[in-house]
């Protein structure tokens, strides 16, 4: 991190939201959090039910009224413009990777309550006049680490998924979502929930070291890189691993692990430049003693262009045909979806360049290779945009994720002015 | 399967328990039986508690006594020789693979039951004088499906094992065998449990196509393979799968399927003749978005030449420590057991080559690849033996595993009469 007394306002900020952030993000944090482990709260888990009520207990304390919708994605909302006014959003996700970091997510939803908190006294003095309402939202797995596809709750609210495909989606012990959701309560809509809001922000660690290489405290996000994301299951045949002699096996996790081994190869002598990895894998029966029936792998690859995402893949996807063929056994391509690359809101991303440079911040313009709730609003046309402040190390997904407290005042301080100008000066819907 | 009518006898066989088996096996058959996946009754289960109080109520309305240990093996004593007298076993074990088949282990269950009454009825008679009581046993947790190791509740009975150890060890869900137990209402000990026999018969499908192709309805199994296991974790780092450049991803899942890879390549070059199979495989977060911090593969040599696995295992772990040194990541040997190869009793055997003979049955003495319940109690020193019958197509651990009926009732007629020996004609104990 920058020394932030070097870039940082002097002034201490004495804001509701900059006293309560630490409060507040350490009360969010102990939620599933156990030393050693790091925080277990997975989408729509007991936890998950924990943080969400805990989240809404404060935001109504705070004055707002809660609303959630059928993916149980919450809504924070702060009326002040009146029912016909239109609305402005930002907030992240309370869910968490297995083991995971305590700012992932939470940060960004904890922020915007924080922001919300400043807001709502300076509206109470009448130093605010807003022309469209706020809501703080937390999205419905974000991860995707329990239900796949990541990112559902917030595409099923922008329309891009239906709202029957994300409530399908099961976990590893074939629990659905809708299921889930119906064991914390929140399965069923409540409240009036907000429309499409004008704007999002959303404020985000940045998971990776330009801005601690930079030494800045805010990155602007101007897109993320193209994702193509290949889930195939290899299909053998049952059989005791004892007498079974060898020439009748059909071992479908030798085919897999064949198939992670190839893939790693292939791409790194072929296209170095590409990120990729194959972290779930799903084997059956996954007895010592019986050859393996079914292995399903989830493969990634990612890169901001994504014709090298198309020639890569299909390199791939005969690779793996042809060790389906050597071992065999058969190869189904289960899913093969290419998340384009996005480009977030020009005209927000020159807001929140403005906001940090009026709290004497410097920032930095840079992509995100991993996607975000924004950006799936922002896939769909609703204006959007990604605050990054910096990640200690880089570190993501992980226990000893973190970002100093320094860092989470700097980007609070930028979102609640970036928030301040959209309400009091909302963007024109529809002009982009 | 060699035609029945030309190598069984002649006679219809009106015994009791001739009658009873297609019934009753049928019945137990559809206990965790689905349609086109098979038999899901995993030890310790809610099904496997199903089967076995359908199996405790079958013998008391037989005329037995029921008693189980902390282990929930399960006796049903027929105490016809009086408290003092010496026992004799047989049986096999309720509990299956997942999606497993209907006959590995039940059919050993349930043809020691129809033995019994047979020979319950001739007792009855006045036609059987037993000198020893007679103990048709349901083995805890023969599979190692659920939980490893195999063989644990005969190898308890055994002393191979300790209870605590048979006890504490924990399904994939963290569940000991102990909570399980319990759960199903068979931790506590109950009735008598009969002392160590003087001799164990344990009929059982082949899983192999040895009789098949010598058409010969009964295997006397003469001894099994040894076999080495070996359980390594790779430990990696947790990390995101998106931003994380390539160069500092410590990736457990690539070792493991490198280490499975080349295991297979390893053995198959330098020591073709060597069984060799990866079927468990334990990743973790499981994540699709998290680089994998933890895989754990269970691997298996078996071969009847001890000294084979003891080279082959040896050049293989060398090879998995260079594969976590090459990815970066660190290896664990969890747990590395040779199981000598197993001599089984040879009185009991040649008792059992005259019982086929006598019922007009041909048989085959061959060895047994796998391990069985009898050859934990055998390695002990209390004699035991396996009898063969064929299986359709030499198919195990899979739903589409097959005995024909005729061979059931040769196998049947063939421990009947062996077990009626060994009752009226006890060996002597510590003979051997």
């Amino acid at each position: 991190m920058a020394d932030a007394s070097a870039t940082a306002s002097p002034d201490i900020d004495a804001s509701p939201g900059a006293l309560a952030l630490p409060e507040v993000f350490a009360r969010l944090s102990e939620i599933g959090f156990r030393d050693g482990e790091g925080v277990m709260r997975l989408a729509a888990s007991a936890k998950d039910g924990e943080a969400r009520r805990a989240f809404a207990d404060w935001m109504a304390g705070a004055g707002a009224r809660l609303a959630h919708d059928e993916m149980g994605n919450q809504f924070a909302c702060f009326d002040w413009a009146g029912a016909d006014a239109p609305w402005v959003f930002s907030g992240s996700h309370l869910d968490a990777q297995p083991e995971g970091g305590r700012v992932d997510g939470a940060l960004g939803v904890v922020a915007a309550g924080c922001a919300a908190l400043t807001l709502s006294a300076e509206h109470a003095d009448g130093r605010l006049a807003p022309r469209a309402n706020l809501a703080v939202v937390n999205w419905t797995n974000e991860e995707g680490a329990r239900f796949q596809p990541s990112l559902s709750g917030s595409s099923v609210f922008a329309g891009a998924m239906s709202l029957e495909e994300g409530l399908s989606c099961r976990d590893g012990f074939g629990t659905s979502m809708g299921e889930a959701l119906a064991a914390i309560g929140f399965d069923k809509r409540s409240g009036l929930v907000p429309p499409h809001p004008l704007a999002l922000l959303e404020l985000h660690a940045e998971q990776g070291l330009n801005l601690v290489n930079a030494e800045a405290q805010i990155g602007l996000v101007e897109g993320t890189w193209a994702a193509r994301k290949i889930q195939v299951t290899w299909h053998g045949r049952a059989t005791h691993t004892g007498p079974t002699p060898m020439e009748l096996r059909r071992d479908a996790l030798l085919a897999a692990a064949r198939g992670i081994t190839a893939f790693e190869e292939v791409v790194a002598q072929g296209w170095p430049q590409l990120y990729r990895s194959a972290a779930r894998l799903q084997v059956f029966p996954n007895s010592p003693n019986v050859v393996v029936s079914r292995a399903t792998v989830w493969f990634e690859l990612r890169h901001p262009d994504i014709a090298l995402l198309a020639t890569a893949g299909d390199a791939v996807r005969d690779m793996f045909a042809r060790i389906a063929d050597e071992t065999g056994v058969r190869l189904e391509i289960d899913s093969d979806a290419t998340r384009a690359p996005a480009r977030m809101d020009g005209e927000l991303l020159a807001r929140i360049e403005d906001a940090a440079r009026a709290c004497g911040h410097k920032s930095l313009r840079l992509a995100s290779v991993a996607g975000h709730d924004a950006v799936a609003l922002q896939n769909v046309g609703i204006p959007a945009a990604v605050i990054f402040v910096p990640s200690v190390g880089g570190i993501a997904h992980h226990r000893d994720e973190e970002t100093h407290p320094a860092d989470m005042q700097a980007g609070l301080a930028v979102l609640t002015h970036a928030l301040r100008g959209l309400l009091e000066n909302p963007p024109a819907a529809g002009s982009r």
